[in-house]
């Protein structure tokens, strides 16, 4: 069934599927990575745990009618999922004030944002990724502007779900990273992951950092925050 | 008549105007700085031709209904405007990849832009004036929704008056950028300068950069470039 491997990133591998053109199996990695992967390190478990957090929060979006890729979990380290023609953009949604923001614009760490700020960055490895505006998307990543309204209102709906289920787990939501791709008819849809190595999230009651930054500034275990994450998600599975 | 100075800058001194509190002049200095200030030097005249040349071009602004801070010009090297209160954004059009653009996005010089792109940066020497979104402008520039389309729309519009008016003087508006301030009532006008310093200007026959990249690269002689661009400006004085 899982057929040849169509692209190895940096967190997971995607293959293809045999006979099923129009799917992929996304299957996540040990490794981590940060600063462009300039710092690396590899955590038994972590493809298990991006997996499945990733899965869980997808099939809420879905619950909450948010078109995405996600179609279902095959086992602890891979979903199968809609192919799509991914757009080079990664959509960052901020409510917190954290990482290259407050470098960027000297706006202090934990500045509330409200509303929250939506950032375009070009999905481009040579250039490092960098921060564009509406009409530099318009040009390099085959969106118009109604594309681009499309995705940003999807965006701020996904972040008010995203906020109200990681509330019950106690936890913030100060960022994350979307990517959106295109179905066969062009349908644009939520794909890529979300999990702790694409949001930022910290403890509502201590302000403990549970994600990615455990890694970028070694300050707790990776494996142990993101399998407090997958289980603050879990019990709460059954709650509206 | 001419008041206490208000501020110094890299290019101009402002000085307040006395018994005129909503008038400020602008004395043009005969300092070239490039590159956030790191490249220095002085040309003897340079302050007479950016002070005539965006008399000018601003004269003409407002023939074609552009509002803007321009009074008049009161000598070589001064001119008269209306106080404002400066947005701090700088606002880019580009016709042409030059420049900054084709470093952040490897946009090969020389590609036509069309549409022509609008960059948002942040006023703001500490941070090297960044380039932002609308969405960090309306938290950092006080400016809303509505205020930064105004300013675009404004924008766009000088773009194809400049592009006409430098056409019949031989010359491709590449990129200019362009600041607006608050008058006391609130409305939004065009303010600060336009010049060889503040736009690039190819010349349509021989390509040759005729504007302050002759002093970024070293590759010509500023005043007399500038010369020519006043001249040239002066004797399409009465064509339509
Ligand atoms: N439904 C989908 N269809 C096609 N591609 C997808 C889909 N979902 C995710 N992808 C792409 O699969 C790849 C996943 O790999 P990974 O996240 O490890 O990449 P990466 O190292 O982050 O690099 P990059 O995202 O810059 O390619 C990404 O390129 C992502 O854009
Ligand atoms: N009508 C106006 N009212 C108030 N300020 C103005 C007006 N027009 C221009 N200015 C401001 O006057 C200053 C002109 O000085 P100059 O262009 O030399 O500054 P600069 O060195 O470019 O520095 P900066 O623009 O970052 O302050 C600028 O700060 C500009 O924004
Ligand atoms: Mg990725
Ligand atoms: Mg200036």
């Amino acid at each position: 069934m899982k057929g040849s491997l169509l692209y190895e990133g940096k967190a997971k591998k995607v293959y293809y599927v045999d006979g099923k053109p129009e799917q992929l199996i996304l299957s996540y990695k040990n490794d981590a990575t940060a600063f462009n992967g300039k710092k690396k390190d590899q955590f038994a478990g972590k493809g298990r745990l991006n997996n499945l957090i990733t899965a869980r929060i997808f099939e809420h979006l879905h619950q909450q009618h948010i078109p995405s890729h996600f179609l279902k979990a095959l086992n602890d380290n891979e979903q199968i999922v809609q192919k799509t023609t991914i757009i080079p953009l990664e959509v960052v949604v901020r409510n917190i004030a954290a990482g290259s923001l407050t470098r960027r614009l000297a706006i202090p760490e934990k500045t509330a944002l409200n509303p929250p700020i939506i950032e375009l960055f070009y999905k481009n490895d040579e250039l490092d990724d960098p921060l564009i505006n509406d009409d530099h998307a318009k040009r390099l990543a085959d969106v118009t502007e109604h594309d681009l309204d499309h995705i940003k209102i999807l965006a701020l709906k996904i972040n008010e779900i995203l906020k109200r289920l990681f509330r019950q787990a106690d936890l913030e939501v100060v960022d994350f990273k979307l990517e959106f791709g295109r179905l066969a008819d062009g349908t644009i849809v939520l794909a890529d992951e979300i999990s702790p190595d694409t949001c930022r999230l910290w403890d509502v009651t201590t302000g403990e950092k549970m994600d990615k930054d455990v890694f970028r500034e070694d300050i707790g275990d990776l494996i142990e925050t993101y399998e407090t994450i997958l289980q603050r998600l879990e019990e709460n599975k059954c709650v509206k």
